[in-house]
């Protein structure tokens, strides 16, 4: 029965959109086998191999203590399992992390959008103070220092006379980054064909998602999001009063020119970078993929299960600031609610892309890498 | 017989000149009680004690593990026993730290004098990333989480609406170093009258400085230095060949415009900083008081004794970029060399300023400051 909603799409093939009558409705479908790349950075074996030693590579960071998979960690979904993520040492940081699974599908990054492209994201956190707070000509520098990145930067980018730069450390992570991605979950599977691949719970819970519940509105497309913004009134978490998260937030509304950050006691996403009204609590939507992998969730970390992530919904959202924005509350049953987790499962690839922390090059003149920058 | 060498000068009262004709000759003479202070920042006991809060505060560095402290540290003659200053984390430093001590007599700061005062001094290292890495404004957020120090820059400040500031938090640590003086060393006294304060071969040292040893005319004034820079072919020390040493002056070089800084393989002074060649190897005359308590010498911490020093001197110093400008062989004998040795041991404080490392204030809602950033 399911099946007969299927609908050809451009993107997928296979979809599943929010109603059967053939109109262009927001859909739902298998992922590619591959994310695309850009021209100027096609993905080879050997950028991928330089793009995972740099990835996993603290000395990325100022005192050399914080990498890439610090705050996306192959053994926690690529993404962290803290309220917030963590942060450079002595900072807190005041947003959640997002995961790096599949990231390579998605038109928009970060929390509030600010880049669009994995290149772009990548250099961004090596140069922020409470991220990994590195100078760009240090770190050019400090890896030339090392004679086997000297090596590998050559032959990724060979017709480049000094390959080591920020924009080159940024191509080849973005590139390690569009190997991590999975098709393979029982949706996957079940959209391809195996109908025996979700279970009748799941298949409910499907229905639901594009149907009553109306999560497709957003979370559509093969990477279940629209790349979009949207206002739902997530509830600040207490986190978010700590002093060092306040202070992180005040430097982040600072640097975007707002003169009275104290006066903001929460995280209001895209407006901390537009400074527009309209953008004032809205945030990109996440990938849905994975995402039982990947507690606990929302932006600011406030919901610890996926159960209270639908109640949530469930409710109608949260305050929002104009208030004919609000969701309307959906009014699931307890079996509704249970069916819509259960398809969210559904959504985790059997084989999870794995990538063990890899043994990083020395310095010239040193045999091995040591522990720690200090 | 020494006495009749005295001369009246504005500067403080008893000099020694280079010569006994009364003409304007390079003099030395005690330091004055107090340094000068500037205007706009006078000092107070709170802003003081603020000061030295803040000169110990690892939290001033991005990742909360170097202070003012780490590299000028009061067990160390507020300088570092070490070839090349501690650098921060996963970084290496490619200059020797000077000292702090009766630095607020000096009209100019750092081997390059790059600034002229304590205030502008003092804010420098807090954002050089090899040094303590930290953005000012997320530095000003930091602080402002710490209620003690919300209250001690209210008292320090107490005309300003928001008072945590870079340029405050300068101010005090400046305001502080103006304490960190001392004039008690046997050649104070001698000076001021007390003939038994210097032995005879220190007496014939100071002779050999204001005479044949030439030393005076650079290491002149109350403070023992011209404020001036020379160019005297200090050799490369070995480890200015360390990969990361190297790193960090190709960033040096970066920053100030250099293009092929890999073709410069050791530290040119202020040449860095103009780009003038006949800044080549140009370093501003150091202090000579205590200089017994902060070996190694020089600015890249080549020589590990005064001996050297003299030696080096003795031998006319190194070889330089312009022949003509090359110091001349002093033909000193062993015991003139060993006699300039022990003025210079004269020039050492009997009551050195101690400091010892305070409790520093804990951020709001915690009880005490945790150790190290991670």
């Amino acid at each position: 029965m399911v099946r007969k909603t299927f609908l050809l799409s451009g993107i997928a093939g296979l979809m599943i959109s929010a109603g059967a009558d053939g109109a262009k409705k927001p859909s739902i479908g298998p992922l590619p086998d591959k994310p695309p790349e850009p021209k100027d950075n096609p993905t080879t074996p050997v950028k991928v191999e330089l793009g995972k030693l740099l990835y996993f590579d603290p000395r990325l960071s100022g005192d050399g203590s914080v990498s890439c998979a610090t705050c996306h960690d192959p053994n926690q979904g690529w993404a962290k399992k803290r309220v917030m993520s963590p942060a450079y040492p002595e900072n807190k940081h005041f947003r959640h992390s997002p995961t790096v699974l599949n990231v390579a599908f998605n038109t928009l990054m970060f929390w509030d959008g600010r880049v669009k492209t994995l290149e772009e994201q990548a250099e961004k956190p090596i140069a922020s103070p409470f991220e990994m707070n590195m100078n760009y000509d240090l770190l050019e520098e400090r890896l030339k220092a090392i004679p086997e990145y000297r090596k590998l930067f050559k032959k990724a980018f060979p017709n480049e006379r000094e390959p080591i730069t920020i924009k080159n450390i940024a191509k080849a992570i973005a590139a390690f980054e569009r190997t991590i991605v999975c098709n393979d979950s029982p949706f996957d599977k079940y959209m391809r064909g195996d109908s025996n691949a979700m279970d009748e719970l799941q298949i409910k819970g499907m229905k639901l998602f594009v149907g009553k519940a109306g999560c497709v509105q957003c979370h559509n497309g093969p990477n279940f999001t629209d790349n979009k913004f949207h206002v739902t009134g997530v509830p600040k978490s207490r986190v978010e009063d700590q002093p060092l998260v306040a202070a992180t937030r005040n430097f982040v509304l600072r640097q975007a020119g707002f003169r009275n950050p104290e006066r903001i006691d929460r995280d209001l996403g895209r407006f901390f970078l537009t400074g527009n009204k309209k953008d004032k609590g809205s945030f990109k939507t996440p990938t849905l993929r994975n995402v039982a992998l990947t507690p606990p969730y929302m932006h600011n970390g406030v919901f610890k299960t996926l159960e209270e992530v639908v109640d949530f919904y469930d409710k109608g959202g949260g305050k929002v600031p104009n208030k004919d924005r609000r969701l309307k509350p959906l009014n699931l049953t307890d079996e509704e609610k249970e069916a819509l987790v259960a398809f969210l499962e559904a959504l985790t690839c059997e084989n999870v892309p794995y990538v063990e922390e890899p043994e990083l090059p020395p310095y010239e003149g040193e045999t091995k890498v040591k522990k720690g920058g200090r």
